[in-house]
């Protein structure tokens, strides 16, 4: 063949490529929220990565309108990319309903698309992993949610994180006694600032914004300021929704939550209730939910969500109420290499055996297939060359294990195991098989 | 907020929704490979699923570039969604190839996209299950691969399967001898249709578009029909490509692929020879793979790859030879549900509470949570209803047991697990908390 023109090698911007010390812990952060979705009930779907254009526009923000990608296909139907789990889910819930059926619990763990200003320090392409039941108004599923949330986090190896709670509601409720509830939209989206600048400039977007009064703005920003771990917010904010019957019903609906949280399983310390976390303002009805990583709260929630009333009103008739949460997989993934929690290893084998007797490689195959039965992953290098280079090769890839057996070794009937984090080595008999190298194998890979 | 205009939800023509039942089985697939590719240290890695348009077009066949989905990004960018593995494994492999070192084992699950005629019963996305040795000639990986194909059928639960093996080689060491190599694309183009269209229709393309005599057609199909499980067929092989220096290492290298097979442990009944297979034409130079379910050899190979000479020849100066196979995760799915494969199963969890003690939902709760720390997969029924109502949805769901209590259980001490497939019921003690009933449920899950 003659040589082609070359084209460079990259990238789109925003767009990154995975290598396996990369990859290996993001699949295993994959691997750990299905075991933990599945043990739940949570059922897996999938829904394709193009939709119509229609399915997709106006059913998130201005902005992921603009950070669509959509295009024309080639029998001229507008499509667009995915942006996000929950229009889909809304799509699919409305398309399927009869065949589904509720309550009906499903996560998704699947790429969406959004060309985000990456200067930022964005990507325009990230993996989501979100769960929800629908069908359901229940308490049940508020608290399901949080336990949820807290096995996640565990499952993957936290130990110090926190679940801020809060009940939409409430927030409803503090307003109409205010007097704001018409100008609810603005007046949480300023709130939703509050970490960010102060209840100063909160107060001045509110007024400016949502025509509230001062005096409005600060009973306001007096609610938001209650947070705290034990049942005493609860207590404090009984008198400020005192005669709005959604406030009351938000209030109790929101001790129901942690009393069933706790009565879980779930330790005190962990729950958090922050009446300023609003979220997505139009979207939810009810129970709010984010997670902060105590070692890294500035990175933001790695976990949010929260109950919605009518998921699927763009598509159907039938009202289709529910409660989830999706976990920011790429985001909980940048932490843990910050916070030093992913060992720098690229092969997820443990054991190589060096290919270095020329004309052994029948019996190193036939090793290596035993070792496998036995549960044992196990590569052999595939060219039969110096020792040393081998050994090279498994320091990088991180091999922890490696067996060495030269041609000396197969007439003697034994090999050398050689644990490669600490050097140390030892002799094996393969006079009985595999069985023996691979109990010792076992045995190390245990400590 | 006021109703919206409604759309009407619908997914695009060659796209479709996994639901549960179908998932579930796909997942299952995904994991059983993704364990088989570990198992040989074959390391996971991901690429975007957008490119630069340069870097996918004109890389497979005219075909795939008609059917590429590609369109100009709001930046202006001509971009396309993949549509194999292979181009973006090529151009990952030039631009990150000092990173990456050699010999690189990776394998790629993701999905792809392909404008095809869907009247052909074909999709528009599908998902692929690749894995490949980069940067070394070498028969181990040549074996290598042969082996991962066999484990992979054997942990999916297949018996009955055949893995045919060629080798470009062999081929091209005939074509030489019959005086047909420099027409060798067209030759083989016309080649690989021989399942098809048999021996005649063949002979007459090979006329028509190779301009072959009919006696050098004729050879060619004599060639072609030298197949079998032995070692026959090689011994028949010989007299034939004698003479051709590439044709006689092509038979050699066979011989030597199909004994180290079988030094590993595969029969070699599953190993079967057959020169007919040509696979992409232009892309391989050595050894070619397909692997046909002995139950349904109508569907095609489920399995198929072999070694290229250069991957990278598009990107990079380095030559970058490998070898590696692509499982067909979707024809794989079809024949499993046709051959009654698949458990009609739409829940990954084993155990339904029913909730119909109004006032004991902490006890559910506390309880299910017990039961998810020993391992077992459990479903709190989210909403107090009648128990009739639940016990339907555990059987619509596909729970295989239930583990009822009521008022007057919790006063007793005691619980009812019901086997949801028998129909059995018996009364355990809740005395000393979840243990005797974890143990119980373990037992009634392995039988």
């Amino acid at each position: 063949m003659s040589s082609p023109t070359r084209i460079q090698p990259r990238t789109l911007k925003g767009f990154r490529d995975f290598l396996p010390e990369l990859m290996l812990p993001r699949e295993h952060l994959v691997d750990t929220a299905k075991q933990v979705y599945r043990s739940y009930g949570f059922s897996p779907i999938d829904t394709p990565a193009l939709e119509y254009l229609e399915i997709l526009q106006g059913k998130g923000s201005d902005e992921t309108d603009k950070q669509l990608y959509s295009f024309e296909d080639k029998g001229g139907r507008p499509v667009g990319m995915r942006f996000d789990l929950t229009v889909p889910l809304a799509r699919f819930a409305a398309q399927h309903l009869n065949e589904i059926g509720t309550p009906f619990k499903r996560y998704h763990i699947a790429t969406v698309w959004r060309g985000e200003n990456t200067q930022r320090g964005r990507y325009r392409e990230f993996m989501q992993c979100d769960f929800d039941t629908l069908g359901t108004r229940s308490l049940a599923s508020d608290i399901e949610t949080g336990l949820v949330i807290h096995d996640l986090l565990q499952a993957i190896g936290f130990e110090d994180f926190t679940i801020h709670l809060n009940n939409r509601q409430v927030l409803n409720g503090v307003l109409e006694r205010v007097g704001l509830l018409p100008q609810a939209t603005a007046v949480l989206r300023a709130l939703d600032k509050l970490a960010k600048v102060g209840p100063e400039k909160v107060a001045d977007e509110m007024m400016a914004t949502a025509g509230a009064s001062r005096s409005q703005a600060d009973r306001v920003l007096k609610l938001a300021q209650i947070s705290g771990t034990g049942t005493e917010p609860l207590e404090q904010l009984e008198p400020l929704v005192h005669g709005s019957p959604r406030g009351q019903e938000g209030v109790e609906r929101l001790a129901d939550l942690v009393n069933g949280l706790k009565a879980a399983g779930v330790p005190t310390k962990r729950l958090y209730l922050n009446v300023a976390i609003a979220r997505g303002l139009d979207y939810y009805t009810g129970v709010i939910f984010e997670t902060f990583l105590d070692a890294l709260p500035e990175i933001g929630s790695v976990c949010s969500g929260g109950r919605y009333d009518n998921l699927a009103e763009m598509y159907a008739k039938q009202e289709l109420p529910g409660v989830g949460a999706s976990l920011g997989l790429d985001r909980l993934l940048a932490a843990m290499q910050e916070l030093g929690m992913i060992e720098p290893v690229r092969t997820p084998a443990t054991v190589l055996i060096p290919y270095f007797a020329a004309d052994r490689l029948h019996d190193y195959l036939r090793l290596a297939a035993d070792l496998r039965q036995a549960g044992i992953g196990v590569e052999v290098y595939p060219e039969a060359k110096k020792l040393g280079v081998q050994l090279k090769y498994a320091d990088r890839r991180g091999f922890r294990l490696a067996l060495i057996i030269g041609d000396q070794e197969f007439t003697d009937g034994v090999c050398q195991l050689k644990n490669l984090t600490t050097g140390e080595s030892q002799t094996i008999s393969l006079s009985s098989g595999s069985e023996q190298v691979a109990q010792e194998i076992q045995r190390l890979l245990v400590i």
